[in-house]
This record gives structure tokens, C-alpha cells and sequence, in this order.
């Protein structure tokens, strides 16, 4: 069983929940800054960079905290495997927007939007998988929450596999190839990142068990 | 030495062999896959794919395992990154033959072909350094199959310098170096895998010696 | 406080400091190639080959005494990660040299020049932080070379955002391009492999405070 924490002792869940928060604010910014037609200028990667320093925070308070606590919620390296991926979420946020940025690449694409929708969705259940670890009562919710991001991990498998068929086919600008190519790629790492989030809070229920 | 298991325990062992049979299957099938002239199509890279499933069963059973059984033939964690590494020879086949299909590139690259047959020599290594874990007297026979992989290697790391120089030196077509460039790559990182395979057997052997 | 050495017992602090030695080396080395016009070639490449070969036997020494030392200086997983880390940045001149010999490319690029510079500031940050820890009475001298670490890791992350911007908007030729992009990228990369070692001398510090 999860030990209980003593009031006035160090709250790993609330941080937990900041983290996944500040996943969320980021998918959700994400998706309207790549539905705009516009490049993504430097305003709009701010958003992103913004939650990201937030994210980082977190972290580096929970690390902090992890040095200087005896009694934890769950095994320290569960702890320190649990922040470090869920910051990677917001990483991802960060690199991906910053190269939209960089490659002058204009909003609206489809494809990108399709994958902005299937992140959005995957980083919605990371948040209900991890903000369930606090009451833990409910396992069973939290085990769907990550069997539906190992899901939509797979979605995001194929629709890597067919964007890029299509962009091979349809694109002749070698250059346009290169910075999509990357982008595709990079929105399909967001949801393997989703996934290792997904299986460490697994591996912390199979150990609670 | 290693510690003998009682006749109804679980047998690690069986697994690990199981794993490195599959490595050799799929390292045979890729040869067999790109020898033929034809664009790797969907039924080609489902016989890769069904492997990677099938070893992937093998390393999820050998990780229930361990968090069941109390006594393990070798540290806990070397099991586990034995498991792992294992797998992740698997998963790249999984990613080269799928990248091969879905950039519908042809097969009987000759390059290609050469990379497969080091690839299927390294595997092969692999398997003899793995299976000899079980036995555990010959470990010579253990050690010199590791240095044939970190041989292997090293041979890989030239011929990709020497194919990537030619690539850019002959191909003129920028599209059909994006993709070949990639391909070739992976086909490096197949080797580079086995080696971590073979590091993590020496570290074993290191430790029960 | 860091355990003192009886004076025959291995002293890790001295192949820590080959370690540095080797990566100033390596940044000196590596500038120098990179600032004469001519193309890498196999000569040149073959210095920064031996550098890195030197470091690895450092590396190996270290892991061999860690298995047999039971004293070690500090954590023996913080040694590990210290040694593996240092090798990394002998391992990514490696690449980058190897890379630039492969790809033909000429010397004398600015935006390159420009790059070594920062790297061997870091570097030499990375030397002087790892020296420190010897005699580990300057804690505030330490802490401020990981610092300056930090700075040019994020001075690096800007000039490869600005120089990949400025190449996607003047170069013509794709395969420059796809050339180019990597060696950028690979620059940049040595920079964050300089603030991974900072961060194991950090979270040094942090346990012996």
C-alpha cells in the first residue's frame, strides 16, 4: 500500500499533478499554434518554451525534495523515472515547436493537426494515469488510462508510416522532404514518450500490488 | 557460480534461447526479404513483424518473472537488461524492414545484401555467446563469440563510412539518398545492438567469475 | 566528506584527469582540423581516432578497478556514470571528425569555427570541474565551472537554431543540406553531452555536502 504522507511532510502528488498540468496546458497549445496558417514565429514558441521552464521547476523541486526525504509515496527510482519522462513530454513540446519555428514551416497542415489530436488525447490519459497514483483506489482506471496511451502510441505508428508514404510520393521538393520528415517523426516520439510515462506508472502499480 | 534452479521453477534460460532463436529467424528472413528484386511489401514485413511479436511475448514473460521469482540465475538487472537489449535486436529488424516498405524502396541493393550477411554472422554470435549462459562451463567459447560481435562491428562502422561516402558521391537523385542514407544507417545500429547484447553477456560473466 | 586513498590503493582522481586531458586534446585537435580549408582526410581524422582510442583504454582501466576496488572515492555508480559520460565526448568528436571525413566536407567553415570555440570552452569547464573534485575544498569553483557548462550549452542551442535557419534559406543544394544539417546537429550535441557530465559532478556534490 502506498504509505501515507504526514501532513506537513513533502507532497510528491501534488507535483505529479503540476507536471501533468503543464502536459496538458502544452498539447493543448501546441494544437492551436499548429492549426493558425501562419509560421510559427517567435510569440508562439514562447507559449511553448514558458511551460516548459514551469515543467522544469517541478522537476527540479521534486529531485530536490527526493535528496532530502526519507519516506516517499513509492520506490525512489520510480519517483525519479516518473518526473524525468514527464518532463520529456514537455522536452518534446519544446523541440518540436522550436523546429516549426526554425524550418519556417506554415501552420494548418493536416497531417500535423491529425497527430496534434492523437497527442492531445494520449497526454490527457497520461494525466488521469498519474493523478490516480494519489487516491490509488482505483486501479483499474488507472491501468485503462495507460492501456489507451500504449493505443494510441500504435495509431501513431501507422499514421507516421502513412504520412510519410505520402509525403515521399507527393512532395518533389527534396527540402520540404527533410523538415516534414522530421516534424512526422518528432510528433510520433511524443507519443513513445506518452508510452514510457504509461509504463512506469505500470511498473509502480505492479510493484504496489 | 550460478545458482542451480529447482526442476519446477522458472527457467530463465529457456527464455533467453527462445529470444536469440527469434533473432536468428529474423536475421535470416531480412537476408531472404531484401535478396529479392521486388519492393518490400506488406505480406514481406509481416513475417518480421509476427517475429517481433512473438519476442516480445518471450521478454514480457521473462520480466513477469522476475518480479515473481525470488531466485535468479544472475543479478536481477542484468536479466533484466539482457531481456531488453535482446529485444531491441528484434524491434530493429522491425523498424528496417518496416522503413524499407514504407519508403517502397527495391530490393537486391547490394550494399544492402552485405550488411544483411554481417548482420545475420553477428546475430548468430549472439545466440551462441546467449545459449552458452546456460551451460556455463565453456566460457571461453562465451568470450570469443562476444569478441566476434564486437569484431562484427567494427567491420559494420567501415562499411557504412565506405557506403555512405559512395552514396553521396554517386546518387543524384537527393530523395533516393534521404532513404538509403537511413537504411544504411539502421543496418550500422543492428550491429551496434548486438554489441550492447554481447556487453551486458561479458558483464555477467565478469561478475560471476 | 570524500574517503582519502591509502597511497598503493587505485586512484580513480588521476584517470579522471587522463579522461579531461584527452578531451581538451580532442577540442584543441578537432578545431584545428576544422579551421584549415582543405577536406577532412583520413590523416586528420586518424588524430582525433588515436585521442579517442587513448580515452577508451582510461575508461576500460577505471571499470576494471571499480570491479575489484571496495573503497571508491564516491558512489561507485556516480564513478560509472562520471567514466561514461567523459568517454561520451571522445566518442562524439569521434563521430563528428569521422563524419566530416565521409562526407567529403571542406574545412574553414565559420559557423563550424564558431561551434568548436564554444566546445572547447566547455571542455575546458568540464576539465576544470572534474579536477576539482580531487581535492574537493573549492565546492563554490566546481560549481561554477558546471555553471558555465549550463551557459554554453544554451548559447550552443541557439547558434545551431540560427545557423540551421540561415542554412535552410541560403543553401540550394539538398544534399549540402542534409550534410551540413548533421554536422550542425552533432555540434550541438557534443555541448549537451559537456552538461551531462556536469550534472553527474553535480549530483556528486550534492551527496557528499
Amino acid at each position: 500500500m502506498i504509505r501515507k504522507f504526514l501532513p506537513r511532510e513533502f507532497n510528491f502528488f501534488d507535483l505529479f499533478e503540476k507536471q501533468a498540468d503543464y502536459a496538458i496546458d502544452a498539447a493543448k497549445t501546441f494544437k492551436e499554434i499548429i492549426s493558425v496558417s501562419a509560421v510559427v514565429d517567435e510569440a508562439a514558441y514562447q507559449k511553448i518554451r514558458t511551460l516548459e521552464h514551469q515543467a522544469d521547476d517541478a522537476a527540479h523541486t521534486i529531485m530536490d525534495q527526493l535528496n532530502k526525504t526519507f519516506i516517499t509515496p513509492f520506490d525512489r527510482e520510480d519517483i525519479h523515472s516518473l518526473t524525468k519522462e514527464m518532463d520529456n513530454i514537455l522536452d518534446m513540446f519544446n523541440t518540436i515547436t522550436n523546429r516549426l519555428k526554425v524550418y519556417k514551416l506554415p501552420g494548418g497542415n493536416k497531417q500535423l493537426m491529425e497527430f496534434a489530436g492523437i497527442i492531445e488525447l494520449s497526454v490527457s490519459s497520461i494525466a488521469k494515469a498519474v493523478k490516480g497514483l494519489r487516491a490509488y483506489k482505483d486501479t483499474k482506471a488507472i491501468l485503462d488510462a495507460c492501456a489507451e496511451v500504449n493505443r494510441l502510441e500504435n495509431v501513431g505508428d501507422g499514421m507516421r508510416d502513412h504520412v510519410l508514404a505520402g509525403l515521399f510520393e507527393t512532395a518533389k521538393d527534396p527540402i520540404a522532404i527533410i523538415k516534414w520528415k522530421e516534424i512526422y517523426e518528432d510528433a510520433e516520439t511524443m507519443l513513445d514518450i506518452c508510452e514510457d510515462v504509461a509504463h512506469v506508472v505500470e511498473s509502480i502499480l505492479v510493484k504496489q500490488a
